[in-house]
């Protein structure tokens, strides 16, 4: 029986964050394919027994359960001793960058990508203003990434592995060639994906693939 | 001279989340207002001077200078003792929210009342967007509150104070009139406004307003 059952689509860069951690820290876990296609995270009875928001990841480590991928990658780093703060200033700087990716860098990119890849009928209007956006996000880490390596300077930490969760998906399914167009990011991403134990979002979640169109 | 300086502006209810905490805590503390309509805080300038993700709040505290929301929430949570967690389930359970909060129940109704009192040629389609997702958000705290005083249970946190950050201001701003609609929060943000100290955003932060339309 693995340690940590990750609750998990493939599609999810949210559950990508999670699944890299584990992947990264070398940790004994599994996934937990949830049926997206028929909304099951959406249901009352799923909701009742993992997440009142209705989301995956969910973590589960003995009897901890845990929702929000900042959490998760919050409690592994205590767990392993990998890739956390070093110091209170560390610990705010990781923070301030959690919340901005959740906020807007991955917010926009993820909502903008549904809209490209995976919702047929989508109003033109709302895909350009998620893409705006989200634009206006990859803007500030191109600027912050210039001179340096990870996001708080020297070595990556978990602001990093919640940041790339939508960067390892195929450009034709995010609508962004980022490497073509913001070179301290692509070298960023670089610097990630050579990182032992990295593997790509569709190699580390298991389940059913969400047709595109 | 104030212990504590916020960089903010009127509309922001990212900035009242901090100033709500700050006047709660009794904490000796000023505005420091930013030229929100001339854009002062986009400029190169400013950003290098305060904060690359050129936004507000900011605060500062001697030499400590901090920013995001959730960050200010968290660090004042510290110095004071007060709002903050008593137990690493706490801890967790605080950030959760947080997280969940910074994504989707601030965001989106923040960019909705943006786009309905601010924006005169906004995109109806985008309008209804990010009213859609706001009431999603909503939804799920109406539930989370049922049989509960505050986020956490007994006792305001942290948690609450920057969820309520956007709804102390006028509904015909906003765009929405939850205590119609969600009595839960409602009575939740009673609570809240019942609690020593607290005051509604137009009181406590300073700056020229945004002329509505």
């Amino acid at each position: 029986m693995a340690e940590y059952v990750l609750h998990c689509f493939p599609e999810s860069g949210g559950c990508y964050k999670a699944a890299l951690m584990l992947a990264l820290c070398d940790a004994d876990w599994r996934g937990q394919p949830v049926d997206y296609h028929a909304a099951e995270q959406r249901t009352p009875e799923w909701r009742a027994a993992h997440n009142e928001m209705g989301e995956v990841p969910v973590l589960e480590h003995g009897a901890v359960s845990l929702t929000q991928s900042g959490v998760i990658l919050h409690y592994l780093a205590e767990q392993t001793g990998r890739f956390g703060a070093d110091s209170p200033e560390e610990a705010r700087e990781i923070l301030r960058w959690i919340l901005f990716d959740n906020h807007k860098f991955t917010s926009y990119f993820a909502t903008y990508r549904w809209l490209h890849s995976f919702t047929p009928d989508a109003d033109p209007q709302v895909k350009a203003a998620f893409r705006s956006r989200a634009l206006g996000a990859f803007a500030i880490v191109e600027q912050h990434l210039a001179g340096r390596d990870f996001i708080l300077g020297a070595r990556p930490t978990i602001a990093d592995i919640s940041m790339v969760g939508y960067h390892f998906f195929p450009p034709e399914e995010t609508g962004f060639d980022l490497p073509a167009t913001h070179p301290n990011i692509a070298a960023w991403l670089g610097r990630i994906s050579a990182l032992p134990g990295w593997r790509p979002a569709y190699d580390l979640l298991p389940g059913k693939r969400w047709p595109r169109g």
